[in-house]
């Protein structure tokens, strides 16, 4: 029996990190291989809206893999967001739109990264060149993928390929993509139950900067006014979480996904470097960002090149 | 105007390296971009071969890249096979075929890699993907590309893609393949005037093992004995060189290409090591290595693993 293959997203895992992987499985079995996804944090509402509607399980929680371990990475190659353990695995892919960060691997494997706004949109791209069919399911995993990281072709992160691919997606998954995606990212910018404590950890990415490794959580929202008002909270707590990692520095960049806008909040080391970055004056460590709405592209960054 | 796209293929170039260097530039303009060729070192009498049957001029010798400039880089991503200054450059691709080493970018950018034979089979794939017609000449350096890289499909990196690849490029460059492929394998096969110094050096590449720095040079040859008959001064030569540049060991693979076999040839420091890799029993500083042809899949990784 052909050894099985697990697909793995990054940790603090988003609705591309999940539907990829599920998305990448299936194309792998597809392809008659023993493939199956894993995800290696909790889901968050906004992914499990999109599983509900096309009915799809969410993939086995996996927080460490074994040494050896067949695997095959979405959406992330840095070890730092890969599921513990990655590094001494045996990945066999990798197939992402992030910068390359410290991925090596001592035979050629399959490496696709395009800079393009999804993961999902590599994989539709993938599905079309190996000329294999596209179950309806999937079609609307990697369409809630795409509209996720592109807050509906809001985040300048979005190109063409994106927009074209949930058009020709939303055929198939026979789904008003539009209006399912406003119901999608508000289930997901529901942040009501949420303490603030698991705020400033959401979708938390790390990053190694020249210094040192610092960190950065996003919230994206339909108001961010009911989060803002918590902000010496989130500060105290940012600043908590900083500590507890010996991070260089934190960051939680609160999003407005209708006004196209983030507040950056971060933490008190760094406030001459970060306003240097985004040539922003500073108020009380939090800049108004108009227009910012990319992690990726927009924050880390000039952060890479300030800290 | 568009900024000037500089497409480098590795130092000490190979047919796959020139080759898909002309071939990557042509892609990208073809996709409205400005881009040329260029060469990190000489035109082997191979690869002189090729160009001249097919008619197209050399890429320039270019052995250093400004800060800033804009690259491709194909059939290589490690710095120290790069072109100089290739790691202050500003990286917009990657198309290759060999493990991914130190290379990482600061933004995500379009990185194809595929455990395929030749970057030229990729290349390939990206003309029909991108519905781009492939002229006679590209079509022609192509498959010189992937004949060279297989051996004429004898290598074990071959892959069906690689075989099929060639079959369909031969259509458009209008050749039979089979004749071309040994006339241009003889071609490069055709050491005569080379002298010892210059052997031992022949496609070196350097590797970074755990403890140290170690190069890998490599002949394909029609006949090994002419190459074996020299061995006692290329083995002082290939110290010589170990010396020079304070490797840990240095390596020539003598690869008979007709009976689809390596003599390899290393230097002193490491003659245990060697033996426990390749599971054989050396005498004076060379293995036997029957069925071994490919440095990047069948010497390469023991020795990564070894050293």
């Amino acid at each position: 029996m052909a050894e099985m293959i697990l697909v793995s997203g990054h940790k603090s895992p988003d609705t591309d990190t999940i539907c990829s992987a599920l998305v990448c499985a299936h194309w792998l079995r597809a392809q008659g291989k023993e493939a199956k996804a894993i995800r290696a944090g909790e889901i968050n509402k906004e992914t499990a809206f999109a599983l509900n509607y096309f009915g799809s399980e969410a993939p086995e929680l996996v927080t460490r893999v074994e040494a050896g371990q067949s695997m095959y990475l979405v959406d992330h190659n840095e070890s730092k967001q890969a599921v513990d353990g990655m590094p001494d695995a045996d990945v066999q892919g990798l197939i992402d739109h992030h910068r390359l960060g410290d991925f090596t691997t001592d035979q050629p494997i399959l490496i696709r990264i395009e800079p393009v706004g999804c993961t999902g949109t590599i994989l539709y791209s993938l599905y079309q060149q190996c000329d294999i069919e596209i179950p309806r399911q999937m079609a609307g995993l990697m369409l809630s993928a795409i509209i996720s990281d592109t807050l509906l072709f809001r985040s300048p992160t979005c190109t063409e390929r994106d927009r074209k691919a949930v058009q020709e997606l939303a055929q198939i998954a026979d789904v008003d993509y539009e209006k399912y995606g406003m119901d999608m990212l508000k289930a997901g910018a529901d942040l009501s139950d949420k303490t603030a404590a698991e705020l400033v950890l959401t979708d938390k990415k790390e990053f190694d900067g020249k210094k040192g490794t610092f960190s950065i959580a996003q919230l994206s929202v339909m108001d961010t006014q009911p989060i803002l008002a918590q902000r010496d909270e989130l500060l105290r707590l940012l600043e908590e979480d900083r500590a507890a990692h010996n991070y260089e520095a934190s960051f939680l960049m609160v999003t407005d996904i209708l006004e196209e806008s983030t507040d950056l909040l971060y933490t008190s080391q760094v406030e001459t470097a970060i306003e240097a970055a985004f040539q922003v004056k500073g108020n009380a460590q939090t800049l108004h960002l108009p227009g910012v709405m990319s992690r990726k592209k927009q924050v880390a960054p000039p952060l890479l090149g300030a800290l």
